[in-house]
């Protein structure tokens, strides 16, 4: 069994926008399968930042169609002899190079089978040493798309050998959460990696949070950062379902001393 | 009667391109529609900026085929009690929050119906604080572009009450415009708020304009900024159909002391 | 005989994306062809730079699918009696200004014939004097992908007289090739104008370059810059499959005193 292909592909790459390398990607593709519709998801990851591009996936993956080609490309090994991989999920196909971009959001759907497309026969005919966006992925998204199965694209693969990310969720044990800051945005909010169906605090109680530095802070938890004064350390839960902490109209990231990679404890 | 939906979505934002957060929209939108075509207008309206998002729509939304939902998202009160809308006119639809982003466009077109969708049954099922550009403009644009009545997508509201913008048409009056400054470009170019289909005045004439400051300026009516010296002022009904006035190769805002949402009269 | 229509438009343009420009050329061509595919090969062409347009269609054109329109709106001489074309070529139509943006990849393919379509019968009602992109060159394009045969949009001229550019192919006469520097990347990386299929040198092996300074220099010529040490010069075939000098993590063009236009000699 393998999620019903959709036509819709998503791009995700570090190529920006100036030059012609994600047009001429959509050219393989629409070459391919004429019906493909193709979503830029960013092509704005700083470059060679695979984790800015794996947290970006994993929260954007599952707003799109089941059978959606999810394409990652940023690929500083690109050329190397890392790997290039499709992993099939229980409900999309996640297409990039083997060096934990796809993992987080491939294993949050639930990983089923992973496949070596390196070599794959769908390749384009001469792959170049710099640019398998356009060599690899887009063709072998562009066939998986169409409805080709994927043993037929590449070298069936354990799945134990993916590349992890250190970006994984968080979950509650003995009390706490014993998480990391995945993510800081432009005003400084601090998002970590518990994500939370439902809230176990209320809005208005404090929150307890040990920091790396020893300090611990207490926090109020609310519906979003607007519901606190000016200057007060805020947490919610942000719009990708994702813990947050902010200060409304300031910098939690500066006051707080924290970090992408930084360990935190959440009560 | 209602204009026949054509598939086609704009989407109008100041979410800008770094962020996964158009994606995701688009995500939505093909998860409920998938012959949808969506276009950007663009996302990088200044933040929070309404006044410019609404001259945007204002000058763009004529060029997409009948039926087209026009979706924008430029949204400071977004978790307040703002309403969502909906408005059908004469030949479009428009989608986004009651702030006046969507009033000029919607009312040069002709209002015929409005919708209160801040409840709509069509929104996601769970709806973010941060967010409703995906949560509930992108599916009820979606479910309208796939031929859904208004009616079942949100509550009929009257038109009288829908949040004006002070961005509206100037017509001659008494001899004169007495019109307002509604766009500055990069050049400096002022764009004003009279749109001519047959210009009054024949190229070369001069026209007489007072500005806030008191001054009388005279100014050759042209058929671009390019028909008159370097130096020179000039105005010109511009690429949107709207009377613009420049300084060729020159900066006419800094020359006039004019800013947007200065009044002045043009004879 | 003429490629059979793909029903996939590319648009390259110099207009940037935080104006409705390209959006409103997107809703022009979808009021026409509803099924158009739009792909965006970039939009951020320097102002008015005709030459990195000319270069960047020449490396993308061919990875798109038969039939494929190409419109390129890199037009300083918009207003002006400049002719505005369709070429059609072997594979592909181009659409754009005749001004040289479009001769490098045109000629490249085959020119097959060639239509001025300044007055076509196709473009919208009210022609404005600065943006043909919406009113010619999207209009035109949407008709041709839709199947309308190109002797109706324009009046056939003379192959001869369209516009050249100074970019073209090199090729090895008397031993070497008399080569021009076309793109210089952000890093510094010097492309030239000779295009290779299989390439003459062996990696490992000496390239010998003389410059306009009448310098010679010795170059590595290899898989990629990754195969030198950091600091030494290499050359190799890019992505693109042209002829490219760079610096390993350094800056070639300013080591070497090239700049876009200069000659140099390849041994």
């Amino acid at each position: 069994m393998r999620p019903k292909p959709s036509n819709v592909i998503t791009l995700l790459t570090d190529f920006g926008t100036k030059d012609p390398y994600v047009g001429v990607m959509k050219g393989v593709i629409y070459s391919i399968n004429p019906n493909a519709r193709i979503v830029d998801l960013t092509h704005d990851i700083p470059s060679h930042n695979i984790d800015v591009a794996a947290v970006t996936l994993l929260v954007s993956y599952r707003y799109f169609p089941e059978g959606t080609v999810h394409v990652c490309v940023v690929d500083p090994g690109v050329g190397t002899k890392r790997r290039a991989l499709l992993i099939v999920t229980r409900k999309y196909y996640f297409i990039g190079p083997d060096n934990g971009c796809l993992y987080p959001a491939a294993s949050d759907d639930g990983i089923v089978s992973v496949y070596d497309i390196s070599e794959s026969p769908y390749r384009l005919e001469r792959v170049s040493y710099t640019f398998h966006g356009r060599d690899i992925f887009a063709p072998v998204a562009a066939w998986i798309s169409a409805g080709i199965e994927p043993a037929k694209v590449g070298r069936e693969v354990d799945p134990d050998e993916v590349v992890k990310s250190w970006i994984r969720l968080a979950y509650k044990h003995k009390g706490f959460y014993d998480s990391k800051v995945i993510y800081i945005d432009k005003f400084g909010n601090v998002m970590t990696n518990i994500r939370v169906e439902k809230p176990d605090w209320g809005y208005g109680s404090k929150v307890r949070i040990e920091l790396p530095d020893g300090r611990t802070v207490e926090c109020t938890f609310e519906r979003s950062f607007g519901y606190v004064d000016v200057g007060e350390l805020v947490c919610y839960i942000n719009s990708w379902g994702f813990f947050e902490i902010a200060v409304n109209r300031g910098n939690a990231a500066s006051r707080l001393n924290l970090k992408v990679g930084d360990r935190i404890r959440v009560y």
